[in-house]
Protein backbone atom coordinates (compact mmCIF):
# COMPACT_ATOMS: atom_id res chain seq x y z
CA UNK A 1 0.00 0.00 0.00
CA UNK A 2 1.39 3.59 -0.88
CA UNK A 3 1.25 6.07 1.81
CA UNK A 4 1.17 8.97 0.18
CA UNK A 5 2.93 12.01 1.54
CA UNK A 6 0.11 14.14 3.23
CA UNK A 7 0.07 17.76 2.52
CA UNK A 8 -1.95 20.32 5.01
CA UNK A 9 -5.27 22.08 3.75
CA UNK A 10 -4.19 24.21 1.24
CA UNK A 11 -7.14 27.11 1.64
CA UNK A 12 -5.30 29.95 0.05
CA UNK A 13 -2.05 30.49 -2.29
CA UNK A 14 -0.52 33.34 -3.56
CA UNK A 15 0.62 31.69 -6.72
CA UNK A 16 2.08 35.04 -7.96
CA UNK A 17 4.99 34.50 -5.33
CA UNK A 18 5.77 31.08 -7.66
CA UNK A 19 6.31 32.97 -11.07
CA UNK A 20 9.43 34.06 -11.89
CA UNK A 21 9.85 37.26 -14.45
CA UNK A 22 12.47 36.14 -16.77
CA UNK A 23 13.02 39.77 -19.24
CA UNK A 24 14.24 39.03 -22.62
CA UNK A 25 13.22 35.31 -23.46
CA UNK A 26 12.88 34.04 -26.07
CA UNK A 27 13.37 37.52 -28.07
CA UNK A 28 14.40 40.61 -26.40
CA UNK A 29 12.00 42.80 -25.25
CA UNK A 30 9.92 40.06 -23.81
CA UNK A 31 9.11 39.00 -20.49
CA UNK A 32 8.51 35.85 -19.92
CA UNK A 33 6.57 34.36 -17.07
CA UNK A 34 7.94 31.07 -15.62
CA UNK A 35 6.23 28.17 -13.74
CA UNK A 36 8.86 26.25 -12.81
CA UNK A 37 8.57 27.25 -9.50
CA UNK A 38 5.29 26.48 -9.16
CA UNK A 39 5.63 22.97 -10.31
CA UNK A 40 8.88 22.79 -7.67
CA UNK A 41 6.44 23.59 -4.80
CA UNK A 42 4.04 21.53 -4.46
CA UNK A 43 1.36 22.81 -2.46
CA UNK A 44 1.52 25.63 -4.91
CA UNK A 45 1.29 23.05 -7.49
CA UNK A 46 -1.35 20.69 -6.02
CA UNK A 47 -3.60 24.31 -5.23
CA UNK A 48 -3.26 25.37 -9.00
CA UNK A 49 -4.28 22.16 -9.90
CA UNK A 50 -7.33 21.66 -7.55
CA UNK A 51 -8.43 25.71 -8.76
CA UNK A 52 -8.43 24.25 -12.56
CA UNK A 53 -10.44 21.62 -11.54
CA UNK A 54 -13.08 23.56 -9.47
CA UNK A 55 -13.33 26.52 -12.01
CA UNK A 56 -15.45 24.17 -14.17
CA UNK A 57 -16.76 21.60 -11.16
CA UNK A 58 -20.52 23.01 -12.34
CA UNK A 59 -19.54 21.58 -16.54
CA UNK A 60 -20.47 18.19 -16.83
CA UNK A 61 -16.99 17.36 -18.39
CA UNK A 62 -16.02 14.87 -20.39
CA UNK A 63 -12.88 15.13 -20.93
CA UNK A 64 -9.36 17.06 -20.87
CA UNK A 65 -7.58 18.42 -23.95
CA UNK A 66 -3.96 19.43 -23.11
CA UNK A 67 -1.89 21.46 -25.56
CA UNK A 68 1.55 20.55 -25.83
CA UNK A 69 4.00 20.83 -23.98
CA UNK A 70 3.75 22.90 -20.68
CA UNK A 71 -0.23 22.03 -21.06
CA UNK A 72 0.26 18.61 -20.39
CA UNK A 73 1.71 19.67 -17.03
CA UNK A 74 -1.53 20.73 -15.57
CA UNK A 75 -3.84 19.08 -17.87
CA UNK A 76 -2.90 15.67 -17.03
CA UNK A 77 -3.19 16.09 -12.92
CA UNK A 78 -6.37 17.90 -13.21
CA UNK A 79 -7.51 14.71 -16.06
CA UNK A 80 -6.13 12.34 -13.10
CA UNK A 81 -8.17 14.28 -10.45
CA UNK A 82 -11.41 14.32 -11.84
CA UNK A 83 -10.91 10.53 -13.67
CA UNK A 84 -11.90 12.12 -17.40
CA UNK A 85 -10.42 10.50 -20.44
CA UNK A 86 -6.97 13.14 -21.25
CA UNK A 87 -6.34 13.90 -24.60
CA UNK A 88 -3.14 15.40 -25.97
CA UNK A 89 -3.15 18.15 -28.56
CA UNK A 90 0.29 18.18 -30.48
CA UNK A 91 2.12 20.04 -33.36
CA UNK A 92 2.18 18.36 -36.48
CA UNK A 93 3.99 14.82 -36.92
CA UNK A 94 3.79 13.73 -33.23
CA UNK A 95 0.71 12.01 -32.96
CA UNK A 96 0.97 8.24 -34.88
CA UNK A 97 -2.43 7.47 -35.92
CA UNK A 98 -4.63 9.55 -37.93
CA UNK A 99 -5.22 13.04 -36.84
CA UNK A 100 -7.53 16.11 -37.50
CA UNK A 101 -5.56 19.28 -38.05
CA UNK A 102 -5.64 23.17 -37.75
CA UNK A 103 -4.08 25.85 -38.98
CA UNK A 104 -3.63 29.13 -37.47
CA UNK A 105 -1.07 32.01 -38.03
CA UNK A 106 1.43 33.42 -36.03
CA UNK A 107 2.75 36.89 -35.60
CA UNK A 108 5.51 35.62 -38.58
CA UNK A 109 4.22 32.49 -40.00
CA UNK A 110 1.58 30.02 -39.54
CA UNK A 111 1.47 26.90 -36.99
CA UNK A 112 -0.88 23.81 -36.93
CA UNK A 113 -1.77 21.71 -33.58
CA UNK A 114 -3.95 18.24 -34.33
CA UNK A 115 -5.61 15.55 -32.18
CA UNK A 116 -5.86 11.76 -33.04
CA UNK A 117 -9.65 11.57 -35.08
CA UNK A 118 -10.71 9.24 -32.48
CA UNK A 119 -9.76 11.34 -29.82
CA UNK A 120 -13.19 12.83 -28.74
CA UNK A 121 -16.28 11.73 -28.27
CA UNK A 122 -19.37 13.20 -30.34
CA UNK A 123 -21.23 15.44 -28.61
CA UNK A 124 -18.73 15.75 -25.53
CA UNK A 125 -18.34 18.39 -23.61
CA UNK A 126 -14.72 18.99 -22.90
CA UNK A 127 -11.87 21.44 -20.94
CA UNK A 128 -8.90 22.44 -22.54
CA UNK A 129 -5.89 23.29 -20.25
CA UNK A 130 -3.00 25.46 -21.06
CA UNK A 131 0.00 27.40 -19.21
CA UNK A 132 -0.70 30.42 -20.57
CA UNK A 133 -3.31 32.56 -22.29
CA UNK A 134 -0.59 34.72 -24.40
CA UNK A 135 -2.88 36.12 -27.70
CA UNK A 136 -5.05 32.91 -27.63
CA UNK A 137 -4.26 31.75 -31.08
CA UNK A 138 -3.38 28.13 -29.85
CA UNK A 139 -6.17 27.61 -28.03
CA UNK A 140 -8.56 29.30 -30.61
CA UNK A 141 -7.11 26.54 -32.84
CA UNK A 142 -7.42 24.04 -30.16
CA UNK A 143 -11.08 24.89 -29.86
CA UNK A 144 -12.06 24.85 -33.31
CA UNK A 145 -10.13 21.83 -33.49
CA UNK A 146 -12.17 19.99 -30.60
CA UNK A 147 -15.53 21.47 -32.56
CA UNK A 148 -14.41 20.24 -35.56
CA UNK A 149 -13.84 16.47 -34.65
CA UNK A 150 -17.45 16.71 -32.81
CA UNK A 151 -16.88 18.00 -29.16
CA UNK A 152 -17.77 20.72 -27.62
CA UNK A 153 -15.57 23.00 -25.73
CA UNK A 154 -17.24 24.00 -22.39
CA UNK A 155 -14.49 25.48 -21.25
CA UNK A 156 -11.00 27.09 -21.23
CA UNK A 157 -8.58 27.19 -18.52
CA UNK A 158 -5.03 28.30 -18.04
CA UNK A 159 -2.82 29.30 -15.06
CA UNK A 160 -1.24 32.27 -16.45
CA UNK A 161 -2.95 35.30 -18.27
CA UNK A 162 -1.48 38.02 -19.86
CA UNK A 163 -3.94 40.59 -20.19
CA UNK A 164 -2.36 43.00 -22.54
CA UNK A 165 -2.35 40.78 -25.21
CA UNK A 166 -6.14 40.38 -25.63
CA UNK A 167 -6.55 36.47 -25.89
CA UNK A 168 -10.02 36.35 -24.03
CA UNK A 169 -11.07 39.00 -26.68
CA UNK A 170 -9.93 35.97 -29.58
CA UNK A 171 -11.49 33.40 -27.54
CA UNK A 172 -14.82 35.09 -27.48
CA UNK A 173 -17.88 33.29 -26.66
CA UNK A 174 -15.59 30.40 -24.44
CA UNK A 175 -15.83 30.22 -20.80
CA UNK A 176 -12.42 31.09 -20.09
CA UNK A 177 -10.89 31.19 -16.43
CA UNK A 178 -7.19 31.63 -15.50
CA UNK A 179 -5.53 31.41 -11.44
CA UNK A 180 -3.43 34.58 -12.26
CA UNK A 181 -3.70 37.67 -14.30
CA UNK A 182 -0.44 40.12 -15.13
CA UNK B 1 -16.48 22.23 -2.73
CA UNK B 2 -15.42 20.03 -5.88
CA UNK B 3 -16.93 16.35 -5.87
CA UNK B 4 -14.27 14.15 -7.49
CA UNK B 5 -15.08 11.55 -10.07
CA UNK B 6 -15.32 8.42 -7.74
CA UNK B 7 -13.39 5.76 -9.74
CA UNK B 8 -14.33 2.08 -8.88
CA UNK B 9 -10.98 0.72 -6.41
CA UNK B 10 -8.69 -0.82 -9.06
CA UNK B 11 -6.77 -3.73 -8.56
CA UNK B 12 -5.11 -4.76 -11.50
CA UNK B 13 -5.35 -3.25 -15.25
CA UNK B 14 -3.82 -5.31 -17.98
CA UNK B 15 -2.41 -2.31 -19.55
CA UNK B 16 -1.12 -4.08 -22.86
CA UNK B 17 -5.05 -3.68 -24.08
CA UNK B 18 -4.23 0.32 -23.65
CA UNK B 19 -1.81 0.50 -26.04
CA UNK B 20 -2.17 0.61 -29.69
CA UNK B 21 0.30 -0.37 -32.37
CA UNK B 22 1.23 1.95 -35.73
CA UNK B 23 3.48 0.03 -37.78
CA UNK B 24 5.90 2.27 -39.46
CA UNK B 25 5.76 5.71 -37.35
CA UNK B 26 7.57 7.50 -37.51
CA UNK B 27 9.71 5.91 -40.31
CA UNK B 28 8.99 2.78 -42.50
CA UNK B 29 9.94 -0.22 -40.02
CA UNK B 30 9.07 1.13 -36.54
CA UNK B 31 6.63 -0.55 -35.29
CA UNK B 32 4.86 2.76 -32.79
CA UNK B 33 3.63 1.86 -29.19
CA UNK B 34 0.70 4.11 -28.61
CA UNK B 35 -0.12 5.22 -25.43
CA UNK B 36 -3.13 7.64 -26.34
CA UNK B 37 -5.64 4.84 -25.91
CA UNK B 38 -4.47 4.68 -22.42
CA UNK B 39 -4.68 8.20 -21.84
CA UNK B 40 -8.42 8.16 -23.25
CA UNK B 41 -9.37 5.42 -20.09
CA UNK B 42 -9.66 7.11 -16.84
CA UNK B 43 -9.06 3.43 -14.99
CA UNK B 44 -6.29 2.31 -16.66
CA UNK B 45 -4.41 5.54 -16.68
CA UNK B 46 -5.23 6.23 -13.03
CA UNK B 47 -3.66 2.82 -12.76
CA UNK B 48 -0.57 3.17 -15.08
CA UNK B 49 0.06 6.56 -12.29
CA UNK B 50 -0.76 4.67 -9.58
CA UNK B 51 1.34 1.95 -10.35
CA UNK B 52 4.71 4.08 -11.32
CA UNK B 53 4.34 5.61 -7.60
CA UNK B 54 4.23 2.21 -5.79
CA UNK B 55 6.66 0.76 -7.59
CA UNK B 56 9.21 3.48 -5.85
CA UNK B 57 7.55 3.89 -2.77
CA UNK B 58 10.67 2.83 -0.70
CA UNK B 59 12.81 5.12 -2.18
CA UNK B 60 12.56 8.34 0.12
CA UNK B 61 11.71 10.40 -3.12
CA UNK B 62 12.41 14.65 -3.01
CA UNK B 63 11.55 15.14 -6.69
CA UNK B 64 9.84 13.77 -9.95
CA UNK B 65 11.78 15.00 -13.01
CA UNK B 66 9.66 14.27 -16.48
CA UNK B 67 10.83 14.06 -19.95
CA UNK B 68 9.12 16.64 -22.56
CA UNK B 69 6.81 16.31 -23.55
CA UNK B 70 5.16 12.54 -23.03
CA UNK B 71 7.18 11.80 -19.99
CA UNK B 72 4.96 14.96 -18.64
CA UNK B 73 1.83 13.27 -18.58
CA UNK B 74 2.96 10.81 -16.42
CA UNK B 75 5.57 12.26 -14.39
CA UNK B 76 2.79 15.73 -13.61
CA UNK B 77 0.42 13.63 -11.91
CA UNK B 78 3.24 11.09 -9.84
CA UNK B 79 4.19 14.14 -8.70
CA UNK B 80 0.76 15.81 -7.39
CA UNK B 81 -0.24 12.56 -6.11
CA UNK B 82 3.16 12.30 -3.98
CA UNK B 83 3.22 16.15 -3.09
CA UNK B 84 6.71 15.97 -4.35
CA UNK B 85 8.68 18.99 -6.53
CA UNK B 86 7.59 18.63 -10.30
CA UNK B 87 10.95 19.20 -12.40
CA UNK B 88 10.59 19.44 -16.59
CA UNK B 89 13.81 18.13 -18.78
CA UNK B 90 13.47 19.38 -21.85
CA UNK B 91 14.99 20.15 -25.21
CA UNK B 92 17.42 23.07 -25.87
CA UNK B 93 16.00 26.39 -26.00
CA UNK B 94 12.87 25.91 -24.16
CA UNK B 95 13.52 26.61 -20.81
CA UNK B 96 13.74 30.45 -19.95
CA UNK B 97 16.08 30.35 -16.84
CA UNK B 98 19.65 29.71 -16.98
CA UNK B 99 20.05 25.81 -17.97
CA UNK B 100 22.47 22.89 -17.48
CA UNK B 101 22.50 20.97 -20.61
CA UNK B 102 23.90 17.41 -21.18
CA UNK B 103 24.48 16.26 -25.14
CA UNK B 104 23.89 12.74 -26.02
CA UNK B 105 24.48 10.46 -29.48
CA UNK B 106 21.54 9.09 -31.51
CA UNK B 107 21.75 6.84 -34.04
CA UNK B 108 22.06 9.79 -36.59
CA UNK B 109 23.50 13.20 -35.40
CA UNK B 110 23.03 14.25 -31.15
CA UNK B 111 20.07 15.53 -29.21
CA UNK B 112 20.77 16.84 -25.85
CA UNK B 113 18.19 17.54 -22.67
CA UNK B 114 18.15 20.67 -20.23
CA UNK B 115 17.11 21.50 -17.15
CA UNK B 116 17.09 24.82 -14.79
CA UNK B 117 20.53 25.44 -12.48
CA UNK B 118 18.20 25.56 -9.47
CA UNK B 119 15.91 22.43 -10.73
CA UNK B 120 17.64 19.89 -8.37
CA UNK B 121 18.26 20.87 -4.65
CA UNK B 122 21.58 19.13 -3.67
CA UNK B 123 21.53 15.50 -2.67
CA UNK B 124 18.10 15.01 -3.48
CA UNK B 125 17.06 11.51 -4.24
CA UNK B 126 15.53 11.61 -8.08
CA UNK B 127 12.93 9.89 -9.73
CA UNK B 128 12.71 10.05 -13.82
CA UNK B 129 9.80 9.61 -15.29
CA UNK B 130 9.25 9.03 -19.29
CA UNK B 131 6.67 7.09 -21.20
CA UNK B 132 9.01 4.73 -23.13
CA UNK B 133 12.24 3.01 -22.54
CA UNK B 134 13.76 2.34 -25.85
CA UNK B 135 17.29 2.84 -26.68
CA UNK B 136 17.74 4.57 -23.13
CA UNK B 137 19.94 7.09 -24.37
CA UNK B 138 17.45 10.19 -23.58
CA UNK B 139 17.12 8.63 -19.74
CA UNK B 140 20.87 8.02 -19.34
CA UNK B 141 21.89 11.74 -21.01
CA UNK B 142 18.82 13.07 -18.37
CA UNK B 143 20.22 10.74 -15.13
CA UNK B 144 23.92 12.15 -16.24
CA UNK B 145 22.19 15.35 -15.66
CA UNK B 146 20.46 14.97 -12.46
CA UNK B 147 23.59 14.09 -10.93
CA UNK B 148 25.66 17.18 -12.62
CA UNK B 149 23.19 19.15 -10.60
CA UNK B 150 24.24 17.36 -7.67
CA UNK B 151 20.92 15.24 -7.48
CA UNK B 152 21.26 11.50 -6.68
CA UNK B 153 18.77 9.23 -9.38
CA UNK B 154 17.30 6.69 -7.02
CA UNK B 155 14.78 5.64 -9.98
CA UNK B 156 14.09 5.23 -13.60
CA UNK B 157 10.37 4.68 -14.30
CA UNK B 158 8.48 4.51 -17.62
CA UNK B 159 5.11 3.36 -19.16
CA UNK B 160 6.31 1.20 -21.53
CA UNK B 161 9.65 -0.98 -22.32
CA UNK B 162 10.90 -1.81 -25.57
CA UNK B 163 13.31 -4.58 -24.25
CA UNK B 164 14.74 -5.87 -27.82
CA UNK B 165 16.47 -1.83 -28.06
CA UNK B 166 18.23 -3.20 -24.59
CA UNK B 167 18.11 0.50 -22.75
CA UNK B 168 18.65 -1.19 -19.31
CA UNK B 169 21.79 -1.98 -20.76
CA UNK B 170 22.54 1.49 -21.14
CA UNK B 171 20.55 2.28 -17.96
CA UNK B 172 23.17 -0.21 -15.98
CA UNK B 173 23.19 0.10 -12.20
CA UNK B 174 20.23 2.15 -11.82
CA UNK B 175 16.80 1.03 -10.56
CA UNK B 176 14.48 0.55 -13.81
CA UNK B 177 11.02 -0.15 -13.88
CA UNK B 178 8.48 -0.22 -16.41
CA UNK B 179 4.44 -1.18 -16.06
CA UNK B 180 4.85 -2.85 -19.40
CA UNK B 181 7.56 -4.43 -21.55
CA UNK B 182 7.49 -5.65 -25.48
Amino acid sequence: MLVTTLLPAVFHVDLTQYIRDIPDFPTPGILFRDITPLLHHPPAFRFAVDQMAEKFEGASLDAIVGIEARGFLFASPVAYKLGLPLVPARKPGKLPYETISVSYELEYGADSIEVHVDAIRPCSQVLIVDDLIATGGTLAATADLIERTGGKVVGIGAVVELSDLKGRDLLNGYSVESLLTY
